[in-house]
């Protein structure tokens, strides 16, 4: 297991980049993960990309900046920064986001100041919003540690151990453990995909969710659902994973037709600060009441960022027995939290979630239920309770999750 | 000595952030130099900064574009990066630029390929340029070590020795090794103000310069030519310094009365590789040959890049006894390098080194001779031997520099 490998597990099957004719690609990593940063783009160059874009982001300047910038500049987000995506949207660019970073990076700044910002950014960058939500591009997100983050995640250990003790984690999550990474990539790819299969042949009208916990809640699905697994095609055939690791499979929700309350059962890391022991109480598929022990306030400025902030856009399978979960860590962060644990996700549906979604309008995608948002965040709802029963058009019942697995 | 000294000499007297309202600064920064930058960002916003944006930029990401990017690419320059530039100068930015990095950084790579970018970009930056150009933002160049810039300066110390020896040399030519390193700056700006008042008062028309090495060159001013010192004002009248270190008084040159041959005394990093022992010889302002021991294509396109780009565009005075030319090092930097000795620039001239230039309109000034390019690109030409003759409208002779050194 070492970077190399890793480097090559990306490029090579996650994006296929030897594949593609005139690939570009764009890294999106912290500072600290710029050594990792320079291998992808060193690697993707070797493979015959025509363009490496990277850019950094410092997670101390972005600190700086939520304590200290005016809220009048808080709220300015230039234009540029949608053109700048456009641009390389149209000429085709694959995404590569590397996600890890202090999951308490803005602890203790005024949730507005954060909002504020995140508002401003997303109504410019809105329209960029959907080429990856429609798999037009291709687009991976994967993790690398942080000593900030890796303190959190093991907080006996010195920042050194932690740093290496989280990366072993990643490595393991994402299979760099067997012989030939690859070939265990391509045989899990095949489970989720049969899972899918099984899912879709279901056909079912809704799912009702149970837990000790409290979970009450059931979920409409549209007409012409489809369980996706790991795998997506991008507008020009080229498959690509969006997430290193995986283990859901996934569909849309009707966003009408949700109803019930549903319980958190890991901790949420909403840019910078941890949402922890909450709840959400649906009615008519809106979240009509929220609860917190930590950061309320942060959650409640999520469902209200815009019209559809507050209604369902993802419903995710994930056995509680995936290698992530069985690892039993808490990651703090969404990519690793996702898939450990079913969960939801407030805001936007990917349109590639029903058939034909993708060349729908948006009027056609809302009269099917499939919702828009400028956000897209999961939560996690899945633990050794959970029960899920899938109810069909004949009004059937089937078991689909017992004891937080599948039954099948 | 010591960062935070440092820091505040650029933030407290060379931008004066403390005096502006709604100051919003714009840091360009190499990777290396991030925890400096950082430092700059916490101390604009302590003394009242409303935005403090850091670009950051890395070495080896931009050594692996330049060397593998296709062609096309290079040649992709988006607008954004243009309406990102206005959109900052016309809410008032003022601009931080650290300079310091690998001088040979793009060694051995096409000059063709590195040309094609900076033509590109060049190109789409150009309303942007005029802004600091006249003076209309403030902006103020600095210099911080990194350890491969360390190293050519030092090559026989090792990196980390090389780094420090190198960061103590930058401190001593920015006087923080005064006591008090304000009132050492009030002084020298002092002196560089009565320098540029004798030279005004003369209101020469021509400059004749002769050098052992066989500089043989005549380079006419345009009437109401001004000399000016390291102070400037920007359009809200807030004083900056433009350079730190800075030794020099400049003016802008006739670019149309240019005549005879000027030897270079220093090499001349043009993007990341050392043009050596070159000379470039005029006609009627024109360089119509040039030659290098070292990379002189890499100066061939330089002149070629636009049509002015082969003009001069400033004169500037700086004695052989300056601080920085004592201490016998070549700091294979402009910044510094330009500080240790007389020189000129191909390119464009600063609008602001005629009479009423900032208000001029792009004919006006070029009825002047004052040149319009994208490129400005000092270059230096000061040793021991140089004598500097002004010629006044009567034709009378004045000797201004003798032996290197002004003789007043």
């Amino acid at each position: 297991m070492n970077d190399k490998k890793y480097a090559q597990l990306i490029i090579k099957e996650a994006l296929a980049i030897q594949k593609r004719e005139n690939a570009i690609i764009w890294i999106k990593a912290n500072t600290e993960n710029l050594p990792f940063a320079r291998e992808l783009a060193r690697m993707a160059y070797e493979e015959g990309a025509v363009e490496v874009k990277v850019t950094i982001n410092d997670e101390e300047l972005s600190r700086l900046n939520m304590e200290f910038m005016s809220e009048e500049r808080l709220e300015h987000f230039g234009k540029y920064n949608l053109d700048e995506a456009m641009d390389y949207i149209e000429d085709g660019v694959s995404y590569i986001s590397i996600t890890g970073g202090n999951p308490d990076l803005f602890k203790g700044i005024d949730s507005k100041r954060i909002t504020l910002r995140q508002k401003a950014s997303g109504a410019v960058m809105k329209p960029s919003q959907k080429y990856t939500m429609n798999d037009i591009n291709s687009w991976t997100v994967i993790g690398y540690p942080t000593k900030a983050w890796a303190k959190i995640v093991f907080p006996k250990l010195s920042e050194e151990e932690a740093f290496e003790k989280l990366k072993e984690a990643i490595f393991k999550t994402v299979r760099l453990d067997h012989e030939d990474p690859v070939k265990a990539w391509e045989e899990h790819l095949d489970t989720l995909n049969k899972r899918g299969e099984v899912m879709n042949d279901m056909n079912l009208t809704s799912l009702r969710y149970k837990s000790d916990k409290g979970t009450d809640l059931t979920i409409g699905l549209p007409e012409g659902h489809i369980w996706v697994g790991a795998e997506s095609k991008d507008a020009k055939g080229y498959r690509f994973l969006p997430n290193l690791p995986t283990e859901e499979i996934f569909s849309a929700p009707d966003a009408r037709k949700v109803d019930g309350i549903v319980y958190a059962t890991k901790p949420l890391n909403l840019s910078g600060n941890l949402v922890e022991d909450f709840w959400i109480k649906f009615e008519g598929g809106r979240a009509v009441e929220v609860g917190a022990a930590k950061n309320e306030e942060l959650l409640r400025d999520l469902i209200a960022r815009d019209e559809n902030a507050c209604r369902l856009g993802e419903v995710a399978l994930v056995s509680v027995n995936s290698p992530i979960n069985s690892s039993g860590l808490i990651f703090y962060n969404t990519l690793f939290d996702e898939n450990a644990s079913c969960h939801l996700a407030l805001g936007a549906a990917y349109p590639t979630c029903v058939k034909g979604g993708e060349s729908m309008s948006e009027e056609e995608l809302a009269s099917l239920g499939i919702n828009d948002s400028q956000i897209h965040v999961d939560f996690m709802i899945g633990d050794e309770s959970l029960s899920i029963v899938g109810i069909d058009k004949d009004g059937s019942e089937h078991q689909i999750f017992k004891d937080g697995d599948f039954v099948f």
